[in-house]
This record gives C-alpha cells, sequence and structure tokens, in this order.
C-alpha cells in the first residue's frame, strides 16, 4: 500500500467516525424542553467544524488497545465543551460570524447565549458520565482540570488585551490554558475510559497537549498567511483586532528602530486598517517571524508524534500521525 | 430541655458550621492565578447570604448516619455552584445589587461576570470530587442533572416574562427547577456521600425539594409582605418588576371584574408604579391570595417534614425540622 492510499484509508476512517458524531450530536437535544434553551444549544452543536476533539478521544482509546464505541459519548463531552467555550467566548469577543454562520448571541440574544453556554457544560458532564464505569473520578476530575484550564486561559486572553508587556512564555502559557489542555484532555479521558496504563494515558495526554500547541500558533500563522478563497475568513483579522498573537509577540521581540515603531503602532491604535495589512506581513516576513512560527509548529509537531512509540495499537499510532500531518498541512 | 434551648442548640450548630463553610470558602481561591479571574470569584463567594445550600449538605449526611466532616467539600460545591447562578442570573436580569452589595457584573463587567461564572461551575466540580469515594458515577450525576435543572428553570423564569399564559404548575414547575432541584441535589448528595441506603437517600431528597418549593413561594411571599427595616431590600419589587410570582399568578386565577382589569395593566405595563404596590397588596389580600401562599408553604413544609421519621439519626432529623422550622418564621 502506497502513502497515498494509506492517508485516504485514515481520512476515511476519520469521515465516517465524524459522521456518526454529528448524528449523535443533532440527536441528543431532540425534543427537549425548554426550547428557548435546546434550540439555540441544538444550533451551535449542528453548527459543522472539524470535530478535532472528539476524534482526538476516539483514536486514543484506539491507540492504547481500546475500541471507537467505548468512547462515542466522552467524544460528543469534549464537542459539546469546546461549544459552550465557543459560545461564550463570542458574546465576550463580540463576534459576528463563527464557521460562515451568525454567532448564537447574535441570532438570539446575550442572556439567551449564556445560558445555553451553561447547560451545554452541564450536558458535557452527562454525556462524559455515560462512557464512565471503574474510573469515574479520575475521568471527570480531568475533564474538570479542562474546564478551568479554559476558563482560566480565556480570562488571560482577555488581560492580554490590556496588557503592553506579553512575552512569547505568556502567550505560551495562554495558549496551553485556552486550546491545548483540552486536547490534552481529550487524548487522557479517551485513553482513560479504554482502560489504559497510567504511562500510556501519559503518552497520549502528551500528544494532545503538543497538537494543541502546534495548532493554536498554526491557527495565528493561517489567519495572515492563508490563502482568502480557501481560508473562509478575513485573512489579517488578528492584525486588524491587535490580537497578541505569536506573530506581533514574537516580531515585537525581534523589532528594531522603525520597524519597532511600525510595531508599537499595533498596539497604540489598538490594531491596524484593512489596507496596511499588506505592509505588516511582509514587515512579519522580513522579520523573519512567519518562519519563526513554522519552526515552533513543527517543534510542538515533532514533539507531539515522540509520544506515540509506547502505544501498543497500530492503526491509533497511525491515526494519530496521520492528523498531525493533516493539522500541519492544512489550510483554514 | 424545653422547646427554646433546643432551637438554640440547633442554632448553634448552624451558626457554626456555616462559620467553618465561610472560612472554607474564603481560602479556597487564595493566592490563585489569573487574578483577573479569581478575585470576582472570591467576590461573590464572600458576599455572605444563608449558606442554606451547603447547611442541607451537612445535615443530610448527619440524618442518614454520617458525619459533617465527611461533606465539608460537597457542601462548599453547592455553594459556589448556587454562587454561579447568582452571577449569571444577576447579568440576564440586570440586576445592580445582591446581599446589600454591587453585583458582579456591575462591579466588574459582564465578561468577566460570565467566565467568573462559568470557572465557578467547574470549581464546584473540583470540590464535589474531593469528597466522592466509590460511587462518584452516582454522586456526579445527581449534581450534573441539578446544574441542567437550574438552566431550564431560568430559561423557563425568562420565558415567563414574555408570555401571557403561565398557569400556576407551569410556575412551579419553573420554581422546582430554579430552586427546588439544586435543594434537592444537596440531600441527595450529602447522603450518598455518607453512605445512605436509596430509601433514604430518596427521603431527604424529597425533603430538600418540598422544602425548596415552600422556600421560593415563601421568597414571593415576603416580597410583598416584608418589613422593610429587617428586609433588607425594596418590599413590592416583584410588582414593580411585574414578575410572574405565585401572587400574581393566583389572583389571576381568581380574580373578576374590576379587579381581574387591575391585574392584567400588571401585565400591560409590565410591572407598576412604587405608589401602586399598597394597591396591589390590597387586592391581593382581598382575593385571599397571600393567605392561599401561606397554606402552600405550609403544605410543602409538611411535605418535607413527612420524609424524616425513616431516617436513622436523630440528631439530623432534629435539625432537619429546626431547619423548616426557622426558613416558614424568616421574615427575609
Amino acid at each position: 500500500m502506497n502513502s497515498s492510499t494509506e492517508y485516504n484509508q485514515y481520512e476515511k476512517i476519520y469521515k465516517d467516525e465524524i459522521k456518526k458524531i454529528e448524528s449523535g450530536l443533532s440527536k441528543l437535544l431532540r425534543d427537549k424542553k425548554p426550547e428557548s434553551l435546546y434550540t439555540p444549544c441544538s444550533y451551535i452543536l449542528n453548527g459543522g467544524g472539524k470535530r478535532l476533539r472528539p476524534f482526538l478521544v476516539l483514536i486514543s482509546a484506539k491507540a492504547v488497545g481500546g475500541k471507537f464505541n467505548q468512547t462515542y459519548n466522552a467524544a460528543m463531552a469534549m464537542e459539546i465543551l469546546h461549544n459552550f467555550t465557543l459560545v461564550h467566548d463570542d458574546i465576550m469577543d463580540n463576534s459576528n460570524m463563527r464557521r460562515g454562520r451568525v454567532t448564537l448571541h447574535k441570532k438570539y440574544d446575550t442572556n439567551t447565549a449564556i445560558l445555553a453556554g451553561d447547560s451545554l457544560i452541564a450536558l458535557a458532564y452527562e454525556y462524559l458520565l455515560k462512557d464512565c464505569k471503574d474510573n469515574t473520578k479520575q475521568i471527570v476530575s480531568n475533564f474538570t482540570k479542562a474546564v478551568t484550564e479554559v476558563c482560566e486561559g480565556q480570562s488571560l486572553d482577555k488581560e492580554f488585551e490590556l496588557s503592553r508587556n506579553v512575552s512569547i512564555d505568556d502567550y505560551k502559557n495562554m495558549i496551553y490554558k485556552k486550546t491545548a489542555a483540552l486536547m490534552e484532555s481529550c487524548c487522557a479521558v479517551g485513553a482513560r475510559i479504554a482502560g489504559a496504563t497510567n504511562k500510556q494515558i501519559n503518552a497520549v495526554a502528551r500528544y494532545g497537549k503538543y497538537l494543541g500547541m502546534a495548532f493554536q500558533i498554526q491557527d495565528d500563522l493561517l489567519d495572515l498567511v492563508a490563502d482568502e478563497s480557501e481560508f473562509g475568513k478575513t485573512v489579517g483579522s488578528d492584525l486588524i483586532e491587535g490580537k497578541k498573537t505569536y506573530l506581533l509577540l514574537r516580531a515585537m521581540e525581534k523589532a528594531k528602530g522603525v520597524k519597532r515603531k511600525s510595531l508599537q503602532r499595533v498596539f497604540e491604535n489598538k490594531g491596524v486598517k484593512k489596507e496596511e495589512i499588506g505592509f505588516y506581513k511582509n514587515l512579519y516576513i522580513e522579520l523573519g517571524v512567519t518562519k519563526d512560527a513554522e519552526h515552533e509548529i513543527i517543534k510542538y509537531t515533532k514533539l507531539a508524534l515522540k509520544n506515540l512509540p509506547v502505544l501498543p495499537n497500530e492503526e491509533g499510532r497511525q491515526l494519530m500521525n496521520w492528523l498531525a500531518n493533516i493539522l500541519i498541512n492544512r489550510n483554514k
């Protein structure tokens, strides 16, 4: 079997499994009352997306020798929890669009979105518990740690908006909490439900964590270098909003003189005009920070993949490897 | 020992135990970072209140033969969860004051309050888990059901604001979800942690549920009939806001002719003026709805107390009896 056939094989598994997750998500609130609460919840849960987090749960269970069908509920729980963060983050960030659709709080109202997000947390715990057997305490504890981390991460992200002194280390701590901790938890929970040893759980958790770090830095990079026709949203929106991304913070570390002054304007004006995006993109390239970002993405992906050899299941390892490669080569 | 000495004895236990809960709550976020998240959380957790929910956890454990110190963490978890609901409800209701202090979202901002509420949910699970041993799945499941119920209850409460056709049954379903379900869960969780039988768990759960129903109807009644100097907030504020309380809904059931027209004005004008409160208070008294509310409170309190005889611990039963009597005679 050549490499491209293999890729097709894993892509097929991904697509088939995600279809099951989507089907499960579309059913789980059917006919639930009150509609004023659950119709908005269905709206966000059925809004598509990569479904990366549930897939991490499934392949982690597989990689330690378990089966996908041991963890479908936990996988949905992780996607539900992720969607809670999207709903509340979109309120806080005053975002209008998400996955090509109007955000929940714009379609309904802020109160509805607050409450929908809250009930998604409870729904996530409800589904997580369905897949828990003997080791419920550790699984729920791990999941709860992820909920705490995403809240802390979002809080740091909001703090950064007001702070002039954000270092690359601060940034990495923030993205660990906001993005990587949940992916770490997906892997740990999937493996634990499948009855993994502590050594295996730690290995898949590290895979998820480092994959999450690479994923977030690539998100920052794609926001600037993606092809707008494929990307599906405005290229350069982080610059327009003056977000303290890896690129901007790294550029501030490296720039001197006139270049530094140009970057300081991004802070002072809390963002740039749309027509300035090209200028800053060139500045980043001249400073080598897009290259630096690429190196970070590769570094974290390698750190993720380093954990695979101790995992007992060949197909699970291959799926983890495939996923890391797909993510590194994505264009949106 | 005469009755008043006994009451002092139970009041002393209540005060001593609540002191321990308050001390625990004041310590649990000390030095936690980021401050932008945890300082607001501490603000709400240290804002006082009756601490009724943690006390229900403790006395339920006691009543089934357990010890207070088996459930201090779970008791704090219940208070933390209750405080999450206060923070998010205050945003949705646009409330300015809570327990004599500025509400969290007014002291900080709405985004901070959303995030603080979210992280309180996670904190509640974290503390609940500390007291879980073998029966974690059932305990977490019971707790999660309560989180879902309070979200559904709040959603119904918001629906009622816009609806003209709210029955007393609708109202009771709403207050069950918004208030009584959490008190039911406090009792069930306390008893389960203490190793109770299912029969005992069901008995204390019913005690908590019916106490919660009585508690909420009394809240509605006190809002109108309390002595303002003792009550600590504006008497008649539910009428001013046009809230669909037990009193208003029951009055609509009973009133005819001119009286009915007066009540319809409350709906149409979405509330009454401060100077009209006296008029409506008299109308309620003439219609007998304050008496009806008193009967409901007594009915639910009796339904609560009916569950005590199967519980094995005398002091626990006495504390439950004392608490029900204290609540029925409260003036705020």
